[in-house]
This record gives C-alpha cells, sequence and structure tokens, in this order.
C-alpha cells in the first residue's frame, strides 16, 4: 500500500533533514485540502486535525471523534479522537515527543508543501504562545519535497501505466483527425475513449483534454474551442490520464498536409525537429545535483539558436499523484517560480520536458515526454514522439 | 450564470461591510485550491493569481500568461497576464485603487473563508511591506460568510433539485433493504442509482452514502461494512447527490422487525420520535437573528430530556455548493467550532437539522432534514421523514 510506503519514506526523511516532528494540520479537508494528505493519509478529515509522524517513527493522528474509524481504516496512524477541542491533545504530545524542531506546511517556493491555512496558522501559534514550541516551526519543504520526488518502486510503475494508456489514447486520435474536425470533437473523442477504458482525466477536464490547432489558437491551459482543423494546420494536444490515483501529462504534434502537397513545408518541419531535438539536448543534461534552471536553459536556448521565440513557461515540472506534482521544476529563474529552478534534481524524480514554439502560419509545435531521473542521467518513461504525425 | 450573480452580490457586500477591495490570492488550485473560487471564478489557475474585487464594482483578474484565456471564457474579470511576476500588476492595481480596507481569505473560525496559505501571505506581505496596503489586511470572513449563505434564488432551486434526486433514491432503498445485506451492498445499490442518473456524490465517495446497522455500527464519516442488517436493527443513511455543482444532505432511518414481532420496541420508537421531534422544536427557533448555538441548545436539551445521551456534533451545517457549506453553524460552544456558534442566523441560509441518538441494543437513529431561512422563521425545503420506515 503506497501510504505505507511514503510513511515509512516520511520516517526516513525525517532523520536525514534533522527534523524531529512534522505535522500536517488541517480541517474540512474536502474544502482546503493540504495536498500532502494524499501521499501521507489517503482520505479526508472534517474537525481540526494532526497528522503527526517523528523521526523515531511515531505515527500518530489527532483527530475530531466521529472522524476516528475512517482515519484506521486508511492509514497505520495511533488514532487518538476528541470531541471539544484538538488543543489539549496537541500540547500533550508535543510535551512527550519534546521536538527540537517541527516542521509544518507552509512555503513560499512550493505549493505542496503549503498546504497550511493562515488562519490554520494563527490557531496553531496560539495554541503554542505559551510554550518552547512556538519559535521551533520550521517549513517543511525539503521533507515535502524529497517525499513527493523519490518516486518507489510501485509509484514508478503506476506511473508508466499510466504513460501507456495515454499514449494508446493519442494513437487512436491520430486515426480519427482530419480537416473539418473541431477541436471540441477532437476532445469529444478522448473524452469517449477514456470513460471506455473507465480512466479519469489527469487534471480539469475543461482543459485536459487540451487541443489547440492552427494559427489562431487560444494557447496553454484553454479549452477546446469550436475552431476546425483546416489544411496547413500544425495541431498539438496536451492531455493525460489518471489511473490509480497516478497521473501521466504528454503532448503530441500533428501536421495536415494541403491539398496536392508533396512533403511538409520547411518551416513546419524545421519547427518539429527543433521541438523535438531541444528535449534530447535537455534530457542530456538532466542528473541529480544539476539545478533546474539549467535544464531549462539548454532547451531554450536550442529553440531561441534555431531563430524561434522562446517558450513563456518553464520547460518540465514533476509528474506523480498530481500533473503538478510541486517542488523542483526545470524552469527559468523568474519571479514568479521564487527558489525552485535553484534546487537540485534528484535520483527517482520524474519529469515533464515540454518545450513549444510557433510556427507562423501554421500554428504550435510542442512535444511533452516524460523521464525518470537515474542515477547518472535520466532515462524516458515515455516513447518519444521522433516523427511529426502527418495526415495527409 | 451563477458566478456572475455571485460576483455582483460581492460587489454589494463590499459596500455593506464597508470594505474597499476583496483580494483572493491563489496558486495552483488544483493542488491547493482556495474555496471561494468556486464561487467567484468557476475554474482554477496555475500560477500566483489575485481576484480582486472593489466596492467600486471593479472585478480584475492578475494572473500568469498562459491563464489568461480560461480565465476570460469562465468569468467578467478585466483579466492581465504576466510572465515574470505577479508582483508589479498587483501593487499597480492597489495604488490605483488605493484601498482602505483590503480583505483577503484567512479566518481562525470558518474554513471556506481561509483559502490564503500561510506561505502565500508571507508573498503577499512581503509585496505590500514597503506600502501603506501592508497595515490594512482584514479578514475576509464576513464577505465570505455572507456570499455562501445568502443564496440566490438559482441557487436555491439546485439545492432543491439536489434534495429531490435524494430522496427519490432513498425511496428506492426501501424496496431493497432485508436482513442479510451489507453496508456495503446498501451503498454499492445507491452507488448504483446515482450511476444510473449522470450524478455525482455530494462529498468523498469512501463515506457518501455512509451505511450503518445496528448496536455495533461505526458511527458518522466512516465507510460501509460487510456488517449484515439484522432482524432487530435500526440502519440510517447519510447520503446526498451533487447536481448541477450543488448538493444535498440527508438523513433517514429504517428498522427492521424480529419474526413475529407485531410492533415496534418501544425503546425503538421512542428514539424515533425524540429524534423527529426535536428536529422540529429546533425549527421552530430558527429564524434571522438567533445565534446558532441556541438552535443546537434547543434540540440537544430536548433529546437529553428524553433520557438520551447527547450527540458528539453540531445540530446543523450550511450546505450549498459544499455539503458542508462553511460558517455560520448550528452547534454548541464547543472550543473546535471557534466563533461560529455566535454568528447569526440570516435569511436565505440553507441548514441541515441532524440530530442523533443510540438506541441501545438496537442502533443509531438519525433524521437530517434541510431547511432554508425565511424573513421570520425557516422552511423545509426536504420533504420530513415523519415516520419510521419499518420492513417486515
Amino acid at each position: 500500500m503506497i501510504v505505507e510506503e511514503k510513511l515509512s519514506q516520511a520516517v526516513g526523511l525525517l532523520k536525514e533533514f534533522h527534523v524531529d516532528l512534522w505535522m500536517t494540520f488541517v480541517r474540512e479537508s474536502s474544502s482546503n485540502p493540504d495536498p500532502m494528505l494524499d501521499l501521507i493519509l489517503g482520505t479526508g478529515c472534517t474537525w481540526p486535525s494532526a497528522f503527526v509522524i517523528t523521526s523515531k517513527g511515531r505515527k500518530v493522528a489527532l483527530v475530531g471523534s466521529l472522524d476516528v474509524q475512517n482515519i484506521k481504516d486508511h492509514a497505520g496512524y495511533e488514532v487518538k479522537g476528541y470531541r471539544d477541542s484538538i488543543r489539549q491533545d496537541l500540547l500533550d504530545l508535543l510535551r512527550k515527543e519534546d521536538p527540537e524542531k517541527i516542521a509544518v506546511n507552509f512555503s513560499r517556493n512550493d505549493v505542496m508543501a503549503d498546504g497550511l491555512s493562515h488562519g490554520m496558522y494563527m490557531i496553531l501559534t496560539d495554541y503554542l504562545k505559551e510554550t518552547p514550541y512556538s519559535g521551533r516551526l520550521v517549513s517543511s519543504e525539503e521533507i515535502v519535497a524529497a517525499l513527493r520526488g523519490r518516486k518507489t518502486a510501485a509509484e514508478l510503475e503506476r506511473i508508466k501505466d499510466a504513460i501507456c494508456e495515454t499514449l494508446e489514447i493519442f494513437d487512436k486520435v491520430t486515426a480519427f483527425v482530419r480537416p473539418g474536425r473541431t477541436e471540441k470533437e477532437v476532445a469529444g473523442f478522448i473524452k469517449d475513449r477514456l470513460a471506455e477504458a473507465g480512466l479519469e482525466a489527469a487534471w480539469d477536464e475543461v482543459h485536459c483534454p487540451a487541443v489547440f490547432t492552427g494559427p489562431e489558437s487560444a494557447g496553454a491551459h484553454a479549452g477546446p474551442t469550436d475552431r476546425k482543423i483546416e489544411p496547413g494546420h500544425l495541431m498539438n494536444i496536451d492531455f493525460g490520464v489518471r489511473k490509480n490515483d497516478y497521473v501521466a501529462d504528454l503532448q503530441r504534434t500533428w501536421y495536415f498536409s494541403r491539398p496536392g502537397e508533396r512533403r511538409v513545408p520547411d518551416e513546419v518541419m524545421k519547427g518539429f525537429l527543433t521541438i523535438r531535438d531541444s528535449i534530447k539536448e535537455a534530457a542530456k543534461v538532466l542528473r541529480p545535483g544539476v539545478e533546474g534552471w539549467k535544464v531549462d536553459d539548454v532547451a531554450r536556448s536550442f529553440i531561441v539558436e534555431a531563430g524561434f521565440k522562446d517558450y513563456d513557461h518553464g520547460l518540465g515540472h514533476q509528474v506523480g499523484r498530481k500533473a503538478h506534482d510541486g517542488s523542483g521544476l526545470l524552469c527559468p529563474k523568474w519571479e514568479r517560480y521564487g527558489q525552485l529552478p535553484f534546487l537540485k534534481v534528484e535520483q527517482g524524480q520524474v519529469y515533464t520536458l515540454e518545450p513549444r514554439l510557433t510556427v507562423a502560419g501554421h500554428g504550435i509545435a510542442t512535444i511533452e515526454e516524460i523521464v525518470v531521473v537515474t542515477e547518472d542521467g535520466c532515462e524516458f518513461l515515455s516513447t518519444p514522439q521522433e516523427e511529426l504525425i502527418v495526415i495527409n
């Protein structure tokens, strides 16, 4: 069971980072979840709850009395229920464990380590204000980054499985698309295949799949429109499935020939090959220890040197339970990314590689692959798109 | 469109509460959502984003450039996209509007007004530290409570519709249940009816529906088990559907006669009638202006005076887009509820009424109804369970 595997891993990480106790403090997780609950609990809670893991290996859940059974059913915590307030149980636990460092989930940089709401932070610091523990709170971002990032063998298998399902659907798309079909029709075809396979979309169905055809298309993160595929269009699709709680996130590019066109126009082929080869170049430098921005920079520079404008986003993000799985990013040093571009890549992380460029008059060329970081490099988990898919 | 209706309502609430500007500041909402986005946006965002509403009626969204189209597709904001950082656009907007009071989403009391993560709070206060605005941040809890609580006519229609679908499924359950069936089988039957109707569960499917039969059952918020219905059992189900983004949350109680039993045992009937009548008594005092704890106290005292133990939760919560829709609660003055029991009930709020008691040797009797607060009282939106459903 993955939750138990990750709980054991968490104990090891607390030792590695010299943190005595890590606390996830959350309430009404169905409305305001802490993003770590999926990995360390696998269900939700209603009243203020503390999920505490210690470097000595204790796992304690302090929860509202009516949540006790559900928590016990889901994960191996010592569970204690309260009726009136969590305050006393929480203070008793801290006094017993007497931690020097208490990691809680706040982070300027990593949304996955930032599940503690500001109101809950205020409540927690109120509880602690007469104790020695108020000054011992630290960000859990290192722990969270490592726990989400370093995939176990079971997690890798699930991601591979989601990739496989996604690529199968892309193959079916190739047989379906032709000039005259709209973006919405293509998206609808993909959704039907998802339903057929009993799978869910990897992210918000409004733009999963995202389908963009031609030079006037809306660009990333928008939903499909009634725009029709026309001869001469580049079409790209951004899509992934969720299977057994793990996701894929992949992109492929198609070209629709004009009547009588004997070969793909040079600028289209150049755009496609530039994207394809920028991924290969970036993969060559992706290895443990490299800072994420350097990997981004390799692909970005390759595209700019080929004469195209660079892309308005990062080269890649981590993938796991979420399509955007948080922490270390392969991205430029833009302020919106905080400190993430400076984090060092680690073995066991799974990244997308997804540069993008525009071919004037035709549309957008993108490819998104998924790789796992190995001991001394990286390995493609997706079968890379080597050739532009041309529909005659 | 409900989002536009709620955005207009929000402008009126800013005037009512003398707040110049309300800002929802959020990133990666698919992993760490602000619970207000469903009402004021209807979609998500990726990079740090600010959704700003002013008392003068401006609605401005500052978002990452790749999110611009999707935001425009969903709600009537002036949308401005950035590439590197939101900081400058945010400061420019504040300087232009020059608000005396800036409401942001943090709250000790109300999870629905507590969507600002502590990390995002730190980022925001960093941005503001050289400006006059850092001292002008206030909690949005009054605005959020009124915006979620005061339902529009369109919202009420949707809730009624969800109630209607839920009660229809309960009727089908009555024809299905009999001794020998397990809790899981009953839950499976309900899930099949949901799928048939193309509807979703109102909350986490692990315990929606929740099915409890007999004296040994697990209690609220646990999932169904392999426990079999036996003659002499009280069975209760907690369940609701989500339809058009709005939910119902209802409970009903069944009794399974013992062989040869000519009438329901006195203690069972007394338990059922006590629950039924405690709801009627509480409804009599539920009206605008009353503090929530007083309504809870009426039902709780009624049950205790009848000789039963009181319930370990509040009498009722608000219902809307979420089964637990936040803010004002009909609950006792326990610390876990913060200031919520002291909030005054308002016209247009929709509450559950859901007391519970245990009949020794038989199981749990619960009924959960849904009412809307009117000008001078309240009105049942669900057709109340008047009779114990007896299965012979």
